[in-house]
């Protein structure tokens, strides 16, 4: 392969190293500064990140890490945005349902069709998880794939939050959008990988938190490809593909990314395994971290009692494996960006 | 979202911005040497590439493209490197199951394992996918992926090729090279999208072609996340999980990278959905190319006859559509690196 460099010209050798030299020194100024993450308070949470940072971006250091191999993942629900009261895409499901209801007169009639309609939870959680997968299925299938990005974009430009009353997107966490920024600033690859549909999240992630499509892995239906009128299209089937949660989040970080990563970020016992897997490996430095919902005024407090986002095994497991956990309450200075 | 350009302090933002104003200068250096493609002679397949690409990142002309979007999907086997007496993953499997042998007695009995081990391969072609689909599982499941990794790079830097007495890897096209190279230094993010298992390819798809892991897309098998002792591994379970071949093709880029290419470079029928999903959008600039091999004396020539990528349907598609054919003989003055 040696051969490909003396293949070059001269002249675009010159070119290519200074170009790399010059964007080396732009990011080594873009390290610098500590207030990359203002909305942060100084203590536990923030020094335990910085010095994470700073360990593996020290060239001379012992914990030093290549750019290449400094891979993120972050879960979604609850970690870059809310989740309460209930899952955002849950919301988009519900409203979805209504949308389509006049096409189905039968769903009146049936569960948990009817239950979605009538707003009735109750029912609607003892359906448990088939009757959501009905739902789901019923939302997001049966439609192109360009299409379903149409429906998904149109929903969230006029969706409101029932408590917050703004557009879902402007949910979105300020502390873990700097983050993210930091982290990028610091030669890291950021990841989304959540629980939430991947073709939902695509609509917006690169938008919201500057992660683009490819970067993003979550819950998928199958698809099909066809020639429709002389176009090829991708059409979405009512089956499901993969469940991205749980012990499936370790599964889809080989699938997608084939690489492990050096840093997690979650906030549910849905995330425990993506923390395991990329923090207990025994060589190299790991950074592990939980956001912890513990302020009842800006946001909403929930743990280990919750139908979403529930935080109980992984709670306990931060503690024996050295994870941060932060507290929303007294580690943010700002929780929303509308604050 | 606009409050956190505020949030930044005005040193990293300037920083920020002449990082990307001196990184721009780089790439717009990078741009010019149309040398970059050495061992393509000078032709219509390589005048056509050069003009996509100057088309694409123009920034006031009419053909545009934003560097985000210059997504670039390769195929592997007879696009990237050869494909030929067998598929080299081929090569592999029968390499494997003669090296697990001593531990099953009983497959000297048993076909498709003794036209295998027996190099049998007119017995092996009667045994068609599903014998085919023994001989994968027998030889790529039951194992942990980092067990799997080190299985294939010890096999790659052993194996050598039946013609040229060489590494696989040694296979690799240079004016292909050259072009994955030419299209990253013009901005484009350059994935691999092949009907090859995605951790076969994935343990050398960097060092050979400048591709990250996370930009390979391809065939895999199920996995399943277990703790073992006390550490979390992935172990490799003997189920299919997907095929990135023909219609599977356009599923995997969806899946994987959630944008439409604006390019795309394969050699078989097994690429004809990828190059239709590609190009045939009505919208927008758009490249496709077919790699034909002609060249007897320094590869192979084949085309419409063979097991080992058939290229019939795809060949009659391009002249429909416009893409480019790479006639190997007359328009490639290099065909690998040692020559």
């Amino acid at each position: 392969m040696r051969n490909i460099v003396f293949a070059f010209s001269r002249r675009a050798l010159l070119a290519a190293l200074l170009g790399t030299a010059l964007c080396n020194l732009g990011s080594a100024l873009a390290q610098t500064p500590t207030d990359m993450l203002p909305s942060w308070n100084d203590g536990a949470s923030k020094r335990a990140i910085v010095e994470f940072v700073g360990s593996v971006t020290q060239q001379s250091g012992p914990d030093f890490v290549p750019p290449a191999e400094r891979i993120a993942v972050f879960d979604n629900d609850g970690t870059l945005w809310a989740e309460h009261p209930i899952y955002f895409q849950l919301a988009f499901v519900l409203d979805r349902v209504k949308a389509l209801a006049p096409q189905h007169p039968e769903w009146m009639n049936n569960q948990p069709f009817k239950a979605a309609l009538e707003g009735d939870m109750k029912t609607l959680a003892e359906a448990g998880d088939n009757g959501l997968l009905e739902l789901v299925m019923a939302s997001h299938a049966g439609m192109t794939t360009n299409e379903f990005e149409k429906i998904v974009k149109d929903w969230l430009a006029s969706a409101r939050h029932p408590t917050f009353k703004r557009p879902y997107t402007e949910l979105a966490y300020q502390p873990m959008i700097e983050l993210l920024t930091y982290l990028r600033a610091n030669g890291f690859k950021t990841f989304i990988v959540s629980g939430g549909g991947i073709e939902f999240m695509r609509t917006f992630s690169e938008q919201v938190y500057g992660v683009p499509p490819e970067q993003v892995v979550g819950s998928s239906i199958k698809t099909k490809f066809e020639m429709r009128d002389g176009k090829p299209i991708l059409f979405r089937l009512p089956q499901v593909n993969f469940i991205d949660d749980k012990d499936g989040k370790p599964v889809g970080i080989n699938q997608y990314i084939g690489r492990r990563p050096i840093a997690a970020f979650g906030n549910s016992d849905g995330d425990l395994e993506m923390l395991q897997w990329t923090t207990m490996t025994g060589g190299g430095p790991r950074f592990g971290l939980i956001v912890h919902h513990t302020d009842a005024a800006r946001e909403f407090a929930y743990d280990r009692n919750t139908s979403f986002g529930r935080l109980d095994k992984a709670l306990d497991a931060a503690a024996v494996n050295n994870w941060t956990v932060v507290d929303m309450k007294n580690d943010w200075k700002h929780i929303f960006t509308f604050e």
